[in-house]
């Protein structure tokens, strides 16, 4: 499972399932939720998720435990799929006029709820108007190569794949109209935490003067950091570096620095697209004006 | 052959080889070299090593070309090894002090007369103090992964290789304390032309203020051009981009963009290290100045 927005409906689904299994038992829903909680530490949707299930689990009567849980797992999944159709709707009218699209890693149906964040955004834009999606192959795991790549084909959306290496130098030479990626965790402050790469792109971007907008549902807002030196970045394994596609590409044993994230500081981003609307540029003041609206009803993390 | 000065010094005795084979025929002399100069279009290394080559061939007479080409080659090559013993020591001078050295595609001896440019400089670092060269993988073609581990590890030097993307969001938290690259082509302003991902390093640089280092022979420099604008980016075939180590990892026919190169605005480079001294900041006037030195005799493109 992947992508920050289906990983906490995944968790969601799981710990309704994990609920159901032991019969409503406090301490292994505890167990469990803390076992999901830990099992990624970037993506704030985990925690989020987990939390709604749990506290809507243990609200409920012991025998009521298991159907609360999968209800508020499906309450997830459900304004999951309308935050993304929410984003799609405001990102591609936020971007009219752009036709040369950047993105970053996989931000589509594989990723997130409904339609995805990032990719939702040119999907629309695409049935607009003719745009071309420029795709980074995000190294180490290839999301972009592998995944993005299959979601747009599928689409019928002109694209072309680039080594994440040439995104700057494109944007520098006038070949990029605008860059838009999806977000793991955004601080109170607006400074984004996602995929690894995502920050070299937005100092382009702004060299550029083309703009750089992250999309995502606001259950990716963590509202209790105030910044992005919070964010506890994965470090993942060495393989990945050494490897591409299964293929070693280097020494068995070379040393690696494998960090899965990175942290853009608000500063560089041009708007936060979310279900509940754009904050244009994310600061502490324009998210939490964001986050007191609920045009969904749902109340958010 | 790859690496922009080993491509002049292997295009200057490639010509010398063909002088000999063609007898001293002027014709087929021109034939050649226009032959070699139009192979690669960005490391201005080849067309500089190529004219001079032939200049000195056609100054001699007729039955003395082929030894005056291959004397004016070797001349060439003797040269350039000397220009990076100069830039090695130049080099770790300027960077006293800095123990985490990020760098990107190969710049050793893999690619350049005597132990390199930029690597050499690390290596020169690496016998003064305990340091970490951080090494970027180098997609499409993998040269940090393949070449500079292989360089660095030969050396005995502790190293990390990372993924492209990785390398700003290191620079952001901290973890790195210069970046030295080599170049294909230095415009007279000091725009630098070099392996595509170089120019997002330099903006991170910039970001989280930490020195930005070119090291390259004299031969790199093309006062014939004003600026980076006027620099021809070679885009390679999409093939680099779909595979990586022999494997595909996208749709066989997905469209790709694939420019081998990109350029650093002169404004982001803290210094130029070449054989004949340090541009610092480069400048037009900066490298004028330095061009007009000759300490090793030679007069440079």
């Amino acid at each position: 499972m992947r992508g920050a927005p289906n990983i906490g409906i995944a968790a969601a689904y799981g710990l309704a399932m994990a609920i159901a299994i032991s019969d409503g038992d406090e301490s292994a829903i505890t167990d469990a939720a803390d076992l999901l909680r830990g099992s990624r530490p970037t993506a704030v949707n985990l925690a989020w998720a987990v939390d709604r299930v749990q506290t809507a689990a243990l609200a409920a009567p012991h025998a009521k435990r298991a159907p609360a849980a999968r209800a508020e797992a499906e309450r997830i999944h459900a304004s999951e799929d309308a935050a993304s159709a929410a984003i799609a709707l405001q990102g591609a009218d936020l971007l009219a006029g752009a036709t040369r699209i950047l993105t970053h890693c996989n931000t589509g149906a594989l990723a997130c709820g409904g339609t995805g964040s990032a990719l939702a955004v040119a999907v629309e834009l695409a049935q607009r108007t003719e745009i071309t999606v420029l795709a980074c192959e995000t190294r180490p795991l290839l999301q972009g190569a592998r995944l993005t790549i299959w979601e747009l084909r599928r689409a019928g959306i002109p694209h072309e794949l680039l080594v994440d290496a040439a995104a700057a130098g494109l944007m520098r030479r006038g070949e990029v109209d605008a860059v838009i990626v999806g977000c793991d965790r955004v601080a109170a402050n607006g400074d984004v935490a996602n995929k690894v790469g995502t920050y070299a792109h937005a100092l382009a971007a702004r060299a550029a003067g083309i703009p750089f907008v992250v999309a995502g549902p606001t259950s990716t807002i963590d509202a209790s950091i105030a910044s992005g030196d919070e964010i506890v970045i994965e470090e993942r394994a060495a393989e990945e570096v050494r490897h591409a596609g299964g293929v070693l590409l280097t020494e068995a044993d070379t040393p690696c620095r494998n960090p899965a994230f990175d942290v853009t500081p608000a500063q560089l981003v041009t708007a936060l697209v979310t279900e509940r609307g754009i904050a244009s540029p994310p600061t502490r003041e324009s998210i939490a004006a964001l986050l007191a609206r609920s045009p969904s009803g749902d109340a958010g993390p």
